[in-house]
């Protein structure tokens, strides 16, 4: 059975076949976040800091560092600033340094910027996972070499260079050439994490089994775990945590073995926790009956992150130390 | 692809490998409802008519009607009703008139009584689905014959004279026995619907797989449609509509075309919609955007029955009749 390992200081998360579903917390990511990236450029890291515990409390047992900001006021007195490679590989360093040295859970270090990869690489402890190559041929020539020197697993995104594909087969046949050519550098399968594209449903009414397909076949053919941008399947729907909430359980029955997603959400986690018991990786409905009471704690209008905090904190003091959870 | 049909008065439901997920109505059952027994017993028959509205308007396309009702006050004074076959028939007889009275949706006839079955089927108009024929020898001989008198589609249980089987493959050949027994009776695949069986994920941890791999097999090797009574997987363990709501969609991806099931659920019902979305059975998701606007107006405590039938009775005045639903 395919295994990607990944570690932090001390802990090691498998993502698998017959393991738990994998929950990547996505949320340490400037992009798209104004605030944030204004924060970071103060050099104030508390919002990030809060996300790192607040994402482990929920749940997430890997969290994603991207470092990708723009730093608008700086660019404005220095034009180095409007390059983001002069940008993101000093911002990843710290970003790793600061979220490790608060949660010990494996990170997944994610950036378009070589340099910033490169110093995540660096300055984690561990075994990452890195996010991402693609079928780009560029890419490929810039990205394996540093998987193959230092070790890591990596994420595969089946564009390439004429782009997305639309057509499920293109997108599938991306993903082998990614694996043909990491194992020319002496990658190994089981260190490909592929992510087959989801599309949004409200654009494209076939994604959903598009996806399903394309999980199966990734699994059976060329023997890889997945991953995803889960949300962007409701994307411009409403009640979208309503279609996420569906979509992660089919995903995981089709053989989804993990996903960059936001692990604050109630539905969203719920799922997934169901998703694992009904697949049988939840050996005697454990981790399900642990996160009833914390569904319980919200019936009064406490917040699912506050009341996964209580529970976190809980287990803490009863065993001792944090539980684990990979 | 595998259709089977089935009529109200005026409607046509179908329940196909290419058809929205049909939800039958689980409701209407005196079975294990003291309460409602009790008022049956009485002649009351405002539960009943209220449950089948509101079904009705939470989504059900079609209602179980069950007359497994137990007289204790009239078994103390007349022997007779302590036996199910002199009680059920006219029940049954009853139940049907007073519900397709009320709301045109296709009927399933519900008993372990022949005699019920046949005075319900009787009754009915259009196309109801008989539920239901089991693998037991008897059972077989008493209810094909009914079937293929009235040219009626039938529910089959996979569980046989020995009872109901822990083994999947066991499960499969009591399936693949009925269906071929079935045809040597003339009746064809696509009027039997299978029930593969729930078990509770509770009591045997590899009972969502076994349903998955089922549902697969029974759709690609004998081309049938299924069904479950699916609340059973989460017998026994806490926050249940948080299971039964990934189950439906993991189900549903592996082909489950239908269930029994408590519509006023909406977490369930949700999930349905949301997955019929994700499998291309909702083109242009206006199931999905209709069914947002309903848990919308849950919001603000409304029940979800509520939201439901002032939804039902808005479509139907801006129609001027009942919106299509098959």
């Amino acid at each position: 059975m395919t295994r990607t390992v990944l570690e932090s200081k001390t802990k090691t998360v498998v993502i698998g076949f017959d393991e738990p579903f994998c929950v990547i917390g996505e949320r340490i990511n400037p992009t798209g976040r104004k605030k944030l990236a204004a924060e970071l450029e103060e050099g104030n890291f508390s919002t990030i800091e809060q996300d790192a515990l607040d994402q482990v409390a929920c749940g997430a047992t890997v969290l994603d560092i991207n470092s990708g900001a723009v730093f608008t006021n700086k660019m404005a007195d220095d034009p180095r600033y409007a390059d983001n490679n002069f940008v993101e590989p000093p911002l990843m360093r710290e970003l790793v340094s600061r979220v490790q040295a608060l949660v010990d859970v494996p990170l997944c270090i994610d950036s378009s910027v070589p340099g910033a990869l490169e110093n995540g690489l660096e300055a984690c402890e561990g075994r990452p996972l890195l996010n991402s190559v693609t079928g780009e041929e560029e890419r490929l020539e810039l990205i394996l070499p540093l998987v193959k020197k230092y070790n890591v697993p990596v994420v595969a995104i089946s564009n390439d260079d004429t782009g997305i594909s639309e057509d499920p087969e293109v997108r599938f046949a991306v993903a082998k050439k990614i694996v043909e050519r990491a194992a020319d550098h002496g990658i190994p399968a089981h260190d490909i994490v592929v992510d087959p594209l989801v599309m949004p449903i409200g654009a494209m009414a076939t994604a959903g089994e598009q996806v399903f397909t394309l999980v199966r076949r990734l699994r059976s053919e060329l023997g890889v775990n997945t991953t995803c941008g889960a949300s962007n399947v409701s994307f411009g729907l409403p009640n979208r945590h309503g279609i996420n909430g569906a979509f992660l359980p089919m995903a995981i029955a089709a053989g989804m073995t993990s996903a960059i997603m936001n692990p604050l959400r109630l539905a969203e986690m719920e799922a997934i926790r169901a998703a694992d018991l009904l697949m049988n990786h939840d050996p005697n409905g454990g981790a399900w009956i642990n996160f009833s009471r914390i569904v319980d704690a919200t019936q009064d209008g406490t917040s699912f992150t506050e009341a996964s905090k209580a529970a976190s904190d809980g287990a803490r003091t009863r065993g001792g130390r944090r539980r684990r959870r990979a």
